[in-house]
């Protein structure tokens, strides 16, 4: 067994599983009282992580919104958001990204053996570089390397492409999910879940629902990872 | 308001929105309360329609599988099986499939004017064919035909293709989903509602959650349309 974090994947998705258009444009699916959620969620963890494909089609900050919440987290000795983590195997993240300049709190930038030194060089002067991997990043010794720095609870908020590649290696014990009240359809639409996916039924990665709950306009679930 | 049937869609999906891998295989999702739940609908509609990519993929019988169920329908001066119906633009459905092979009742294949005569001529011979549209079947007078047939409940089984096709042009009433507890993933996989998919928010089908109850290891999701 890995010495890795608890970790746990959030996400909202249409009826139909999408978690944005075709174009990757966001859409809202949840409303204020699953934000909440989330935020708590984001305050309760030690670190929150994306994919690069996240940071490059969303921009996003992923700061804890209440201000009572960052205030309650340096109560307890933390910095005011948990560390923000990108996994990018090839050290895309711009220097510019919304992640480097809202709130306060650790960055980590994990990227590959293979990531040209430049990019990382300037991503120095932002970030904590994590190198493993060879071409891509190696998300087992990944996992590792966040535990070694005292992660012991770690979200990941998507995109579709880490969500899969962390499940399938068995690196997740938990899945919420808001299931919104709309219908995004599109064959190319990004899901839940994306990556190659599985061939056979028996590479399915199986799941045990702990609790549903309705919340806005629709219904968020919780998975156990088994 | 078009004189249509009460039309509703009924799926299973993976808990990441996928109905079968990558391969269209199809994977058992759901379990033996989810498919009792099937055949009750089936057996309390008038007709039961499924794309022909599902004919093609799956060969589906989309007969009522409950010996008792079929009874209650003679009882009450019906086929044993509702109508089976196949939206069949091109008329590919082969002569040799399931859904002409098994059970007794009637069954539809929708072509449009552009469906080869020969084919058609040898579905003839196993269907009623209903032509409407130039080259694709139109599926608002579809639906007013089938109507006019006294069909009064139409349930749709399926696949993506026909599930968005009917829902993004606003042909469907109701929407019930098994979720079940797997991740299939692949960002190739068919999920509940494919084709082309909605371009801005404002597109999306709206829908508002009626009901939701655990079944068998997942939870089934029924959604009204708006």
């Amino acid at each position: 067994m890995l010495d890795r974090p608890y970790t746990f994947i959030n996400s909202a998705m249409s009826a139909d599983g999408k978690i944005s258009t075709k174009k990757r444009k966001q859409v809202k699916i949840s409303g204020k009282t699953d934000f909440d959620r989330v935020d708590e969620l984001r305050a309760g963890s030690d670190a929150v992580m994306v994919g690069i494909g996240t940071v490059l089609a969303d921009d996003p900050s992923l700061t804890v919104k209440s201000e009572e919440r960052r205030k309650r987290r340096v109560a307890e000795g933390k910095d005011e958001n948990p560390a923000r983590v990108v996994v990018d195997s090839q050290a895309r993240t711009p220097p510019t990204a919304d992640i480097f300049k809202k709130g306060t709190g650790k960055r980590i930038v994990v990227v590959s053996q293979a990531a040209p030194a430049d990019r990382v060089a300037a991503l120095k002067e932002k970030a904590e570089i994590i190198v493993c991997g060879k071409d891509e990043v190696d998300l087992e010794q990944m996992s590792v390397e966040l535990k070694k720095r005292g992660i012991n609870r770690l979200m990941i908020e998507g995109g579709a492409t880490l969500n899969y590649a962390m499940v399938s290696r068995r690196l997740v014990d938990e899945i919420s999910v808001f299931v919104g009240n709309l219908i995004i359809g599109g064959k190319d639409a990004p899901t839940f879940m994306d990556g190659p996916g599985i061939a056979e039924r028996s590479e399915a990665v199986e799941l045990r629902l702990m609790k549903y709950e309705q919340m806005d306009e629709g219904i968020v679930l919780t998975w156990k990872v088994l």
